[in-house]
């Protein structure tokens, strides 16, 4: 088998300009979805209104719109309010704020979003999350008891930070840094933040008027031991009833998806029970609470009530900032839900002021359970051991310590795994499948044969400051493991091809790197032969010279003609015979 | 062209067990040199000598010393200790110690690593900044001037946790960390580094007394400037001809390598001449301040000195901290220079009580003139504009901010850079080299042909939760623009090839995301072939069941093998014509 010259040839053009590369890099990285190429190549009109559909989509769709859908989403529109109203009565008593104020959030997010939203997602799980790390943080400085109207200012000004950190975020196209939020990292918050809030509906569920501004698991269950003498059985009694009701519903779907509408009416189904119960049997009189004072009417706006006073900015700036991190993925339901809910706001309001708490506990602890994905905890384990120590450590920092501290640490953990990765690449040894010309990883293809005196490792990307000094000391590695192996003295390697096909970035310190290794091997007598570098590989070594170090000549476009190149020098270097010894992997 | 049933076999067999990979990873991660490899299958006796000789090598070279060696290490002690006087002295002046303890400093540390160290670097650089750093960072508590021995204490503290770290690195295998220090960083770092230290130097070349203890350009050059009428001309014509002897010996050094040791006596020269000059000349009184008080003998340990008094802890920590991270690539000379040194302390200190101060200076700042790499910056530049950016920010934010800000804003950079790395993964479509199997990407070799109806992607590495939301759109992007180039209606994409041969690592949101990209193509019609998953990804695969749901059949070990399946599927389906179309690469 003599060398043919017909191998297919590496490209050494120039390089392209650095701005070119620059705008493509910041295309990637800003811009992944391209949401621009839709106006490229249109009249200035045409592109005009493009525009003003891709940032208010309501015009994208308002002209299609017809009767048909409307009469869905009138349908639609009645089971979500049917879910909104015990839900928002709900998260409000999650966040200490009046129960209205979690109502008018169903009324006028909804609207704004109908016109300005693209996703059609419900994402139930960080509404609550967010209630509770709005109100976890600023009660640090502020609790709803001592000082109602403060906290209430506080709030309405985080929440305000809020949007402009989404706002300012979705303009700068910044969601890549959610992108660091992770499944499992979510799974994990998920799960925690459940239990937590499940902890604080102890309070309602028992009945009991004294309680922690704490969240974690060992302070609540303290709180709620410490003041036992406050537990109500008539209450309990109620609130496991409605419980037991809840999660009767959600088994049922499980079991037929179709009876999904049962489970999504059981809230208002329970809120209604509630308030009849405590307007007919007067459970006030028996120490069941009940939420109180629902004005009817729509309240005027609150934006003369944000509070910028620098003694409270740390706390309203820090809750905004994490609850927009954790809410970004958050969307919610479309007009006819806003309208519903005006309508409720409008006329039904003091109905619901009957309701009795644990009837609201009970419907926030059933979504909460409903929130714990043992299943994916448990493929986590199963599948990646790593996922799932960033879950736990979400989960267990969360309860245990705080909301915040919990999804810091997973996210830190998370990080370090990437950077780990990208300071210790995968390297492997590869072997020739027998009767083709593919090389694979030996360890993966135990049948694939190695070439005797030619050592072929494929390089893991990126090659970087961060991994080089690794890089060299593991090629040295694999050249001293083969020596050893073959150690009979006929077999010393005398050529290592590096595959970099996989290779898809280098720094500067990653190429010097590579021609210490091409030295070091020089001084064994070893001969490297660098495959397939790509295109950003590639005009890295052009520009720093690196090719020409090497030699133009050590570079192939595929192993099969680095090897062919390598056994003609080696027959012509040691023996006559034609073919070279082929030898099984190990 | 039908389908050939020798398409080669992916390997669909068992995981391997998680203490497997776990064992293999964190040798991987903390042993990359494999340092136990010379252990292995040997005798207990043998291998607890081997061990030995491993941690302390003394013992490894000490029984081939013979004389003739030794007679080059006394001509090469000669030569370090006349580097090492002058040196001891200016750097302990540097950082605001006695210059006896700097003449120690030569003595103790070379003993030390002669026994227990194994690399042979002499780092002049490194150890200046350290130098400065300790008495920049513990001058903010305690000044030299206020309160010497405290100060002195609190320098011998730092050292002593400098010392305690880097111990604890080397124990715990945590080299990993400085990895994370780039080529890039260091040049910025040395450069910014030796800026700082000349301007420190204009003290002394000035012959003045009053001085800040800020080390940015701005503070030193507004001190320089604002105590003007203390500029004494004698001293400055001293210093610039010490300065101009030792540049142009320099000089002479880089034109002939052979007169290495012109160079390398130049400061013992200095020094000497200096000597000479103050003694004879009295020239205290022409204002040229000298270092005085140089006692004779060895000083007693240091131990009984360290301070961990709470009040000054923070700062003794960070020192030591730093600087440990810093002098971490640094080590030193040997058992010749150490006893020379000591000959020298014995005897001939008092000698160097007389030696200029401008003198020093000169020194200083001769040594740090050679560390700026202008060369390798412009380099930078050329071949890497983000590496040129890290370093400048490192050599922008020492000479204007302050040392650790500067370090820390540029390791921020380089560790930004390689998580964007991991966030945006680089893919690219690949088409057939003529003549060829091979498939490469077609903005590289332009005049790679691409297939009808498939569509080859290859996919960066890794494939992980901050990535996979990229991944989806560029893939749904890939798809949308090659269907808006062949509008024709006859080509639309039928068949999209994941090339994995690349991808060293998946997570689980990762194989999620391939599950949803799978969902999304099925809705399109577009049917979705794996290729070469490697053995990490491919046990994700198995264990999360994603084989299953793909269908094995979807597997491939290569994509010419893929390419005919396709193709035969699109006959089957599409066309009588036996041989579809084949267009040229846009």
């Amino acid at each position: 088998m003599a060398v043919t010259s017909s191998t297919h040839k590496v490209n050494f053009g120039d390089p392209r300009k650095f701005v070119t590369t620059f705008k493509s890099k910041c295309k990637e990285t800003l811009f992944p979805d391209d949401p621009f190429a839709q106006f490229k190549n249109e009249k200035p009109s045409l592109r005009a209104r493009k525009a003003l559909q891709y940032f208010i989509p309501i015009f994208e769709w308002i002209s299609t719109y017809d009767f048909k859908m409307f009469r869905y989403d009138v349908l639609a529109g009645i089971t979500i309010t049917s879910l909104a109203i015990p839900q928002g009565i709900s998260y409000a008593k999650l966040a200490d704020l009046p129960p209205i104020i979690g109502l008018y959030s169903s009324f006028v997010p909804p609207l704004i979003y109908a016109i300005f939203g693209s996703s059609k997602h419900l994402a139930v799980g960080t509404v609550a999350a967010c209630s509770l790390l709005i109100s976890e943080t600023i009660e640090r400085k502020v609790t709803a008891k001592d000082d109602p109207t403060l906290y209430l200012h506080l709030v309405f000004t985080a929440t305000f930070f809020t949007g402009i950190l989404q706002t300012a975020l979705g303009f700068l196209r910044l969601g890549i840094i959610v992108d660091f939020l992770s499944h499992s990292t979510i799974t994990g918050f998920m799960g925690g933040t459940a239990i937590i809030i499940c902890l604080q509906q102890l309070k309602g569920l028992l009945g009991m008027k004294t309680f922690t501004h704490k969240t974690d698991v060992i302070s609540v269950l303290h709180a709620v031991f410490k003041y036992r003498k406050e537990w109500k059985w008539e209450c309990a009694v109620v609130g496991i009833i409605f419980l037991a009701f809840l999660q009767f519903t959600r088994f049922l779907r499980q079991r037929n998806p179709k009876l999904f509408w049962v489970s999504a009416i059981a809230p208002i189904i329970t809120v209604i029970v509630g308030c009849l119960f405590a307007y007919l049997a007067k459970a006030e009189s028996f120490g069941i609470q009940i939420v109180g004072n629902l004005k009817r009417g729509l309240n005027p706006s609150s934006l003369h009530l944000l509070n910028f006073d620098p003694e409270y900015l740390p706390f309203t700036l820090k809750a905004g900032i994490i609850t927009g991190f954790v809410a970004l993925a958050t969307a919610m339901s479309n007009i006819v839900m806003a309208i519903f809910m005006m309508l409720v706001l409008l006329f039904l309001a003091p109905v619901f002021s009957y309701t009795p708490l644990v009837a609201l506990s009970a419907i926030i602890m059933s979504a909460m359970l409903g929130l714990i994905d043992y299943d994916e905890a448990i493929h986590l384990f199963k599948v990646d051991k790593l996922d799932f120590c960033i879950c736990m450590v979400c989960f267990f920092g969360v309860t245990f310590i705080s909301m915040d501290v919990g999804l810091m640490l997973s996210v830190g953990l998370a990080l370090l795994r990437a950077l780990l990765y990208v300071a210790r690449p995968a390297t492997c040894k590869l072997g020739k499948i027998p009767d083709s010309e593919l090389y694979r990883d030996t360890e993966q293809y135990p049948g694939s044969i190695l070439i005797s005196g030619i050592l072929v490792l494929q390089l893991g990307s990126p090659i970087y400051f961060a991994n080089c000094n690794y890089l060299r000391e593991r090629i040295l590695r694999w050249i001293r493991d083969e020596e050893k192996l073959s150690d009979s003295g006929s077999n010393t390697i005398e050529h290592v091809l590096l595959d970099l096909s996989g290779v898809s970035s280098i720094d500067m310190t990653g190429i010097s790197s590579l021609s210490e290794i091409n030295r070091i091997l020089e001084a064994k007598r070893i001969k490297i032969s660098l495959i397939n570098p790509r295109i950003d590989v590639m005009e890295k070594m052009i520009l720093s010279k690196f090719t020409d170090i090497i030699g133009k000549e050590r570079f192939f476009l595929s192993i099969e003609d680095a090897v062919e190149a390598c056994r003609f020098s080696l027959q012509r270097d040691q023996k006559p015979d034609p073919l070279p010894d082929i030898s099984a992997a190990s």
